[in-house]
């Protein structure tokens, strides 16, 4: 299995990109390819003297899509740069999968212009995994699509069962409709007529309405929603964790010495807390509905947060989560056919 | 001024709200209609030896509305319920507040079929305020209307920049659109239409969109939304916190003596950031475009978060929140038409 990585993507390129390319190398069963200026990732390579034992390649490409620019026009311009370029090693064959922690405007539009949809797939969705302590929730459409039409949520159901199947090893899934309300009878026009689509689905197990204090109280395996909400509540949430850190850091700077000292006495648990929530520890978000594994990994993405995106992709590859969605896909039209006769 | 409190509604009443009224009455310049079940709020009341000489009175009545009742139904059939004997007492001019921390829909059934609506407003809302460590942003709408159309949006935006100033003390609010990107041509087709719309506005400091992140981060005073995401993050907010008070909580009774002595010294510089979050201390949320003075409480109450919302009807009541909307309104139309000629 190969691994295409932009090495030139995300807020800490190359040096975390690779670092966490060497960490992967180690652990899971897959070669590497490195894609992005050969020179800066060899030189990035270099502090790593084991580096040439490793599966690990470089793919030279000469440009790099900035976070600024117009997702649609780099893509078509710049068609040397590391993330189209690593999108094409797949579309070719030579690569399994595509990991990007870039521009996630550019990635899906490179993912949709040369990987292109899966047949029957409408709209790709981002899957973000959001940590709950005791495993996550899957929060889908976390930001790809606005507007989204019932048959879109549908389908993003159908794929993150899948997902949360395949990758997280959950057990029938439990899947909820993010409304403002448990009755059926709640919420806008759009999950209004997205509940009886979920409701008559063959292949999944839908739990009903799911609301905002569900995404991290475990009751629920697979949240779906439009991407304006999902990627409201994703920002807030990174916000609110930057606020809470930043008011107790105040704290025990303004607290006497027996707040300092127990704040060091206390730093192991709160440590493996923090480890339990981080999203590096979860990997990236796969662009579900792309025909290819694309994985978009989060712009701050540290050595170990690349590390989890490649073992994601690992698992989405040898799960064959792509099939698994045309099946499903085929299995409740069939269904929905059968019913109608 | 007088302020009619819904004693039997929230999960606390009556005894936390009976509790909230003591210490109100003692802490502002009001006085307090402690409405529902005579026999029970006297019960209550009798704890407190003093409260005779405090300004506190009680209106019997004899119905409650429990919290799974249909709003419109149950408001229309229990005439004599604390809730609409409440606002009645609003209506009749005999009291010139209503706190509520029952039902949320009956308080906005009730709000509308007994108050109305200022004149030209289309829909109230509900402003949460959310505390930022540093003071609180105000959301809204937080869940009275969902699929608002631009206008809804905008007549959110001149209420809550009054209610922020009014209330909170703010000088020129900063107005935000939640949004999922900075830029203009972002989102979804309600909030892409409804920017212009608060680009235009006078009475209103709109500093263009806010993103998820901000609604904590103190660069916003005012975040406008649709209720269906308002409402989402809110409880997504609440349930983030119950996840991570959990994790806490598990991670020292797990952890070792030093992690408790750690917890045990750090505790009261907690306890200061937790009274600096607790949206208890910021009182309810109004519903704004409500002819009158209508503060929701959080259905989980206790007496701090019932007396903070008398402090936030005392407020809303002295620095006249309703006839300043109705100014504003006035004073948009008027401008919009001078450009016009």
């Amino acid at each position: 299995m190969k691994i295409a990585l932009d090495a030139m993507g995300g807020d800490y390129a190359p040096e975390q990109i690779v670092a966490g390319a060497i960490d992967a190398a180690q652990c899971f069963d897959c070669e590497i390819v490195l894609v992005g200026d050969q020179d800066k990732i060899q030189a990035q390579l270099d502090k790593f003297p084991n580096w040439e034992n490793l599966k690990i390649t470089v793919h030279h490409a000469t440009e790099v899509i900035e976070m600024g620019e117009h997702p649609a026009a780099a893509v078509r311009k710049k068609k040397d740069s590391s993330l189209v370029v690593a999108a094409q090693l797949v579309k070719t064959g030579e690569c399994d999968a595509v990991i990007s922690a870039g521009s996630t405007g550019a990635a899906v539009t490179s993912a949709l212009f040369i990987l292109g949809r899966i047949a029957g797939i409408a709209r790709p969705t981002i899957a973000t995994p959001i940590p709950t302590g005791h495993g996550v929730t899957l929060l889908l459409d976390s930001g790809a699509n606005v507007d989204s039409k019932p048959k879109h949520l549908q389908q993003s159901a159908l794929m993150g069962s899948i997902y949360s199947e395949c990758v997280f090893g959950v057990e029938r899934p439990r899947v909820g409709l993010l409304n403002i309300g448990e009755e059926k009878t709640k919420g806008n026009e759009q999950v209004l007529s997205t509940y009886p689509l979920l409701e008559n689905m063959h292949t999944i197990n839908f739990i009903g309405n799911a609301e905002g204090r569900d995404i991290t109280n475990g009751t629920v395996d697979v949240v779906v929603c439009d991407g304006f909400v999902g990627n409201i509540v994703l920002k807030f949430a990174e916000g609110l964790a930057k606020t809470l850190l930043k008011l107790i850091k105040e704290a025990i700077k303004n607290g006497g010495f027996l707040a300092k000292l127990g704040a060091l006495l206390l730093a192991p648990t709160l440590k493996k807390i923090a480890k339990k929530i981080d999203y590096a520890e979860y990997g990236g978000a796969p662009l579900l509905g792309i025909d290819g594994c694309y994985i978009i990994a989060h712009g701050s993405s540290n050595k170990k947060a690349i590390k989890s995106a490649i073992g994601v992709a690992c698992e989405y590859v040898k799960r064959d989560v792509v099939s698994r969605i045309r099946e499903n896909m085929q299995k409740e039209e069939m269904l929905a056919n059968d019913q109608e006769k």
